[in-house]
């Protein structure tokens, strides 16, 4: 807010008082955030199959870096294969869904979990897809102070009970999201890319995944 | 419990209070549960790739029936080469977890997402590999009633806290692992397997997937 | 789920990488659950009255055992002909919710307060009077998976509210109940049967209490 | 807090603004809250035994009403007798725990349940026991704000997390306890207590149970 | 409830189980709980302006004594006229809300966060403003066990849902409040009453804040 | 993550698959989310005060904006003048906490809260103080995840739990902050900073704040 006082006439006592807090003010400045490791487990680089070896060299030469998701699950070819399939296909393949829908439900299930790894990396995804900064941050920060259609806000919904209540889920979440559009693909497609955060901001927390620096001051 | 009165002596006018009761012994039975279809969603089985299709009657073969997570999935090919590479790795490559202790982690997850689907299959999967009915159900009803050993119990908390709390996971709990025995790997794997059933406990509770009913009845 | 390998190409390659895994698969096994106490406090039987001795030896007549609940209150004869009053009461006496029904809503609660004992033993009930072993698993497991009449949905849904959010519980809530078909006893008996088995899992969580092992094979 | 206005120097100005709010002062004040039933079923006394209707009328005569626990539970004399046994072992018999003790449990589980019934009879009780109104207010609001004694911070400790985590009892709680210097059936009655408030809280709640009148201005 | 012995016709048995109790009734009676410090950081009164001093030498002179959240905030002159500015527009500036509504609102707020310090203080409020006891006591311990008015019925469970869910309030809610007939302005005061005492529960918990031993008895 | 294809050799089914699929991609984008209004309430701007009306200029000409609670606030003049009092006291006056250090309670408490107002604004003050923009990033996301001295760990873990906890705070709560440095004061600001979030995440939510769109590209 204003760092602007107000500057009420008692101003002097105010000063006054504070001059007899002994303490200056002294509380430490945190050390820079900056990381350089993927995750805290100390598991090193596996023997990477020809295709993955090639998937991560494309990423570098694409994106300039290494995702660190990638990186952590890096110390085994056969887990990053096996993580990299499902995930390409969730987030790239053919879907009802938009790029951007998938990554607004992404960001929006790593916003209850507190997830800092997906809420970094996905939330720059949405800023970049929507070209709307301000997007990004009402997902990170709680999608339900944003101005969305019907259709988003029923899929959103879903996604954050899915997330918090997934033993509460019942017929009548299906149909509300068949009211709002729809189709028996997309509800698949809507509860597979909200299941999947949940597995990937546990799997980030679990092993204490760290963002690349670069995905912070993207397409702000 | 005991279904045997004990016949206090003021039972004469207990039955005559219950006399009374105007209405009979009415409660509608409820209809037998036995499930036909894999899940909610009306979504037909795709055009499977060559591997998928002999994945599937290989399923059958030994199994007997082709388990409906996969028919699940089956509506598309991509989609159940995908999580069917994932989960295998997951539960059936080598590591320094026993099988049995995967199944562990993967029922206790699913005893607090409360999922029907998972905790159906990986019970029994827990009944079977242990040869201990009871240990399955105490996974199923309550870990914490179960007698463990450190390591059991040590793997199994991380795995609860990871599933209601991922935000809070802090080194601390790593540690914790590490001094009941498990390394560096060992702990990607719990958190891999204890993540992995958060994202599938709430993908068939996104489709109301119904377990096939052979595994009910499976190493009682 | 299945236990069978898709047997992607990169499997020798996986192989190997596992190979690498120094730790051979060395999880320990749990010791068997087999329960040999009642409970975990030590406190030995008392002096029982006259009914009470008869009572247990009825019990034990004709179940083949004397239910681990009753022995764990025999330390004492009056806690146990307290309790015995008030259960017997509770499940046996004429009502207009069937015997059945009763033993579903022991079941949804203890699920829900995650109890060991009661789901055993209330579980293997529901199983032999509804004759449906899967209609146990579901009560157990998760009760919104089960596919019910509105009048046991409404029923299941009260005690659940009463479970987790007792100070919650308004007019709207008895009216829900009215409207399904239940009278003004109905109600009574399935708060009453809710809130029973509300104090039952916690007396069974304090003390730790074991159920015997016969039921758990019981009408599977 | 203080019905003292600062008058601050801006008090004109802040009278001419309040004067612009067109609405003078309106709010409603709520009805009296007098009650006259003992709860919201429509159940009509039940044909009570000869000893029930004799302790009804012992209460009357000591207590110069019937509480309303009673009268609820009296329509059917059975249930009435079932409940009175079980609270009467619960509260009046001999115990490692005052009775002062018991009603301490009985509040603090009424406070996390927010019991209307409850904490109004039983927070009279501990005004009553202790002589000290203060104490029965700290029960009613939050026992951690109390000034208590090891024993009765673990005793109460144990009541609290028996209520909201009841799966979450292990060993190590009941030898906390212990440590406090609890024995094996002092462990019993902690439990035995604080279980039986989880169900009458529940019982009132179903029902809305009204406590009469009389209890409130009890030993202020 | 009563204190009268339903005289089962086992008693003499039971006391003599009893008399096998080796412990006599020894629980221990808490000390007194009057409090005198205001909290329990060690902070002295710091030097206070004119008009901070002559704040609490009237509010010592009307209510004869100051209260102890004043106390409390006098180590520091210009905090304490910062809280007593706002405290005091807030519950005695012109308002479409009754006094009595906005201390309803504030000792619903302190009914969940336990409040020792603002329910012991706004519950007198309440008791007194509204002449009625019971108002009192059902707002400190459950607002939905009172009977209530649509108007304020729909003011408190705002309150209470901004309490517990801020982040779910959404313009529904402000409609809610609408249809119950509150204005705009009448909205903002809810809001700003009911965020007011969710600091203030803090503060009072953050520093262990002890109500004055007089509010206790007031208006009863 | 990486937008980067796996490119499996499945790839070419997938797409027919995929073509199956008969809608296109049509997900909404939706609308910008630039905000116009400072909240959802239709208050108009009151009579200001002198000294208020020259605050808002002087924010106006320092910051290029009226800070949009101030501007919220402006519906009446005295509650704007109590309010800033208040913040500009804790937020500004000396303390043995640097202004860092409270904007980083800030925006923990509000991360908790999910508000979208306090962590935009606080966010950037974050940034803004620290001079590392991934700070602001960790206490929106997940202050867990942040690399901290045991000083800021333990202010910031008071933070949470007076956050989510508050009737749970104790004496040992209290003295962890001494043991991690901190002073009677400094207890009292952290505990009064953290509580005037408390307030405001809650009046934001009440009244749908929004943030001047100035604050999200701040300090990045």
């Amino acid at each position: 807010m204003a760092k602007v006082a107000t500057k009420p006439k008692g101003a002097k006592k105010e000063a006054a008082a504070g001059a007899k807090a002994k303490k200056p003010e002294v509380g430490l400045k945190p050390a820079p955030q900056a990381d350089t490791e993927a995750m805290a487990l100390k598991l090193e680089r596996g023997d990477l199959s020809r295709a993955m070896a090639a998937y991560l060299a494309l990423c570098d030469e694409k994106l300039g870096f290494v995702p660190n998701v990638l990186a952590a699950y890096a110390h085994d070819s056969a887990k990053l294969e096996a993580f990299a399939g499902l995930y390409n296909d969730l987030m790239l393949a053919p879907s009802g869904l938009s790029k951007l829908e998938r990554e607004m439900i992404a960001v929006v299930v790593s916003s209850i979990n507190h997830c800092y790894y997906c809420l970094t990396v996905h939330g720059a995804a949405v800023r970049a897809l929507s070209g709307d900064p301000v997007l990004g941050e009402l997902m990170v920060m709680n999608y339900r102070a944003a101005r969305l259609e019907p259709r988003h806000r029923a899929m959103l919904d879903f996604a954050a009970k899915l997330t918090t209540d997934p033993d509460k889920i019942v017929e009548e979440d299906r149909e509300a999201l068949r009211k709002a559009g729809f189709g028996e693909r997309d509800i698949w497609d809507i509860g597979a890319t909200a299941s999947f955060y949940n597995m990937s901001n546990r799997m980030a927390s679990a092993v204490d995944m760290r963002p690349n620096p670069q995905y912070h001051g993207q397409a702000r």
